[in-house]
């Protein structure tokens, strides 16, 4: 099952299964498979590498797939620090700079700036989510990429879209 | 002058009067006018307990004038921790939660979610310039709040507009 999808968590896993957690942890451990945290680092150090428009620290979220030039994939985890406080939900500039920094990581240039973004929120994001957002690289036509986001939440529930349009500089 | 507008700095003044900013120091100090950053701050906390969508530390930027329902103004003063490495331009989800907070404080409802959102950076945007956005309440209707925003570096470029719609959610 993670071989196919290596971001199942040990409580997914758990629930399909009809087993403890500590079960599947202990399965994990004898299998030498390390636990989500450690598997999504380690695909997101072994991608951080192919990106061309940014350094790594400027990358919102772990990005876990990506074919620069095409399309990429990145999870971020929300944690109640990123919510308004009158309504507990997540904050729109933490999920725009996840779709912003991901768009920019699949443009295939040396330098671009993000020229324009139409954004839409779908529904109210949650702390302790996972979110999974897609870019896809939809057309490149006169030094200018445009790239298509959505994210979905862990219920697989579509939470945010955007169409981003970003220049080449030099 | 700086009655009329607060947020000349002493290099502004300084330049403009072509005496030194020693002189310009202690000429406030004898007027008993505080410096820039104290200005700001005092009349952005004036203008905070206005807001009624936000909690004061989900601001991002100083409101220093803020008429609810009808429109605000914001500074935010960028830094190169905010910036693209490779560009040393400011990072597009900085100015966009400076826009997207300062849209949502004008809005006079209890709770409101930001539904769409579509920008346009216009110049980039340097490290140590001093972004001001002001923020226009356009129309409501069916309780959606439509919010345009337009943010001017300190050399009074515009770098960004952005036009929002924010829901009621009760």
């Amino acid at each position: 099952m993670l071989k196919q999808d290596p971001f199942y968590t040990d409580e997914e896993l758990s629930a399909y299964f009809g087993v403890s957690i500590q079960t599947i942890r202990l399965d994990r451990l004898r299998l030498g498979i390390p636990e989500l945290r450690e598997r999504v680092k380690k695909v997101a150090e072994d991608n951080i590498n192919k990106v061309k428009t940014l350094g790594s620290k400027e990358i919102v979220g772990e990005i876990i797939d990506l074919d620069v030039g095409n399309l990429g994939i990145s999870i971020l985890e929300t944690t109640s620090y990123m919510t308004y406080s009158k309504t507990n939900i997540v904050r729109g500039h933490f999920v725009f700079a996840q779709a912003e920094s991901l768009a920019m990581a699949v443009v295939n240039a040396p330098v671009v700036l993000m020229g324009v973004a139409n954004i839409k929120n779908i529904n109210p994001i949650r702390p302790n989510d996972r979110l999974i957002a897609k870019a896809e690289v939809i057309r490149v036509r006169d030094k200018k990429h445009y790239v298509h986001v959505k994210i979905n939440n862990k219920n697989h529930e579509q939470v945010f879209r955007g169409k981003f349009i970003f220049n080449e500089i030099f």
